[in-house]
């Protein structure tokens, strides 16, 4: 059992590692740190952190784990805040949804990237958000990608490795880059494709949504996702995504292509493994 | 009240829009018909119709009106086998997802477009299908476009109007040209996206399904539609959705764009945009 976790953050996510941590019995104390006392307050109430202070000093004395749960854009503050107050037992990790950015930051913060600050990614639902939707069950089932590298300490991704497994999660190893590379087209795409939907449709017809048939609702859930949000992953990981998106476009171009040309069996079969592809994936 | 009323094919659209009828007391005796007995068997049993027949002669005599809810691939069929049996006192309509196609066949098939013929789509989920999931209230609040021409009688597009009407449809006329372009946009489009993503997922990487968030199951749910009819819908609007997929290829440049140049502002407000749109279109 670690016996003082710092978590920096009470979002939806950072809550809810704590908040289940806290229920399986692997951390005695967390003590929260937010720029927002409400936050800090309402997350004492509900149980999912023990102490707070909004004195960064104090919030780091004596803990063994420093969580870095907020928007990846605000994490070089946070890293140059953090920095004079722990030395280099402190293991560091962060819930964030681009990886090689953030090891960039480290680097630069810290020099080189420290050994015990093991980068973690939970891909977990994001639909609500905020201390309010926090749930200890959040990463039953999930997959959480670690993404350490090359200076990283062994024992240190065991542990870290530990303590999400103990939640539920299935956890896997990667570098940052393929795991970058791989959001970017599994996460990321699908949602500057939505927003990208929604700008085509608004542009060209105010009325649109009069004419959308039931499944558009769905389809268009993720484009009410936070702006500031995907804001910050398009400038933390624009290589990747600008590649997919292009990817993307040849997909795109072959299908209007086969349209074009009137190619019934050639649409069906690319609709078909599609949906049989799909179907697959969400057979539940 | 009418007295009687054919329905060809007996699936989701079809069996719920004679369903509500019965209910609304519009109509007297509804008989069907269908290449499957098994469908018109189970429709008889559920009470959607009355009578049915596999002999097409027997189906149209004496009935008022025909509605046909079959494929739009199988109308010229369909037409030409119903054509010998009715006259021009009776009112013909249909329910497909493309409405130039239906026009073009009819005046094919009668050599202009019969006075009586108004095409009609009904904008309404089509998640699941077949004469099980049928709903005599699957039109209440949904919209429905009639596509009259410049032939149509002005009585039968009022009759037709009043069916839809008193099951709850909010119905709106336009031309089928503007319906097959707002369709295009609004919901040919998206299906397009969906299925394009989904290939384009499984040519990189066979197990990008693991690495999905909750928001992906939803978005990519009318990438289970079925690929037949998709298949058909292409070839019967393939100039619009061509147009509209190179349309929405340019805002997917404008992203690409905005990204490599690290816009973070302009995509800001792009998402916060979307964002607004979709928030206010679905509100509840």
């Amino acid at each position: 059992m670690i016996d003082r976790i710092c978590i920096i953050g009470v979002g939806l996510i950072g809550g809810s590692f704590v908040a289940g941590l806290k229920q399986t019995n692997q951390v005695k104390t967390v003590i929260g740190f937010s720029r927002q006392e409400s936050h800090l307050r309402k997350a004492q109430e509900m149980g999912i952190i023990d102490e707070y202070s909004l004195d960064i000093s104090q919030v780091l004395k004596q803990v063994q784990m420093v969580i870095i749960a907020t928007p990846v854009n605000s994490f070089q503050a946070i890293l140059e805040m953090i920095k004079p107050h722990i030395d280099e037992s402190v293991i560091i990790s962060d819930v964030g949804s681009t990886k090689g950015s953030v090891i960039q930051i480290a680097k630069l913060v810290f020099g080189q990237m420290p050994a015990k600050f093991i980068p973690a990614h939970p891909i977990a639902g994001k639909e609500k958000s905020g201390i309010e939707a926090v749930d200890a069950q959040l990463f039953n089932h999930k997959r959480v990608v670690l993404t350490p590298t090359e200076s990283s300490d062994i024992q240190t991704i065991a542990i870290l490795s530990g303590l999400w497994k103990e939640l539920g999660a299935k956890v896997e190893i990667m570098t940052d880059k393929k795991h970058d590379d791989l959001l970017a087209m599994t996460s990321h795409l699908p949602h500057m494709l939505a927003y990208g939907l929604m700008d085509y449709l608004i542009s060209n017809n105010p009325y649109a949504c009069r004419y959308v048939a039931g499944g558009f609702k769905d389809f268009s859930r993720i484009a009410s996702s936070d702006a500031l949000m995907w804001r910050d992953i398009c400038i933390n990981n624009p290589k990747e995504i600008v590649k997919h998106i292009e990817g993307y476009q040849k997909t795109l171009e072959k299908i209007s292509n086969l349209i074009k040309n009137n190619k019934a069996e050639a649409l069906e079969q690319l609709f078909q493994e599609a949906k049989s592809a799909r179907d697959n994936w969400f057979s539940s």
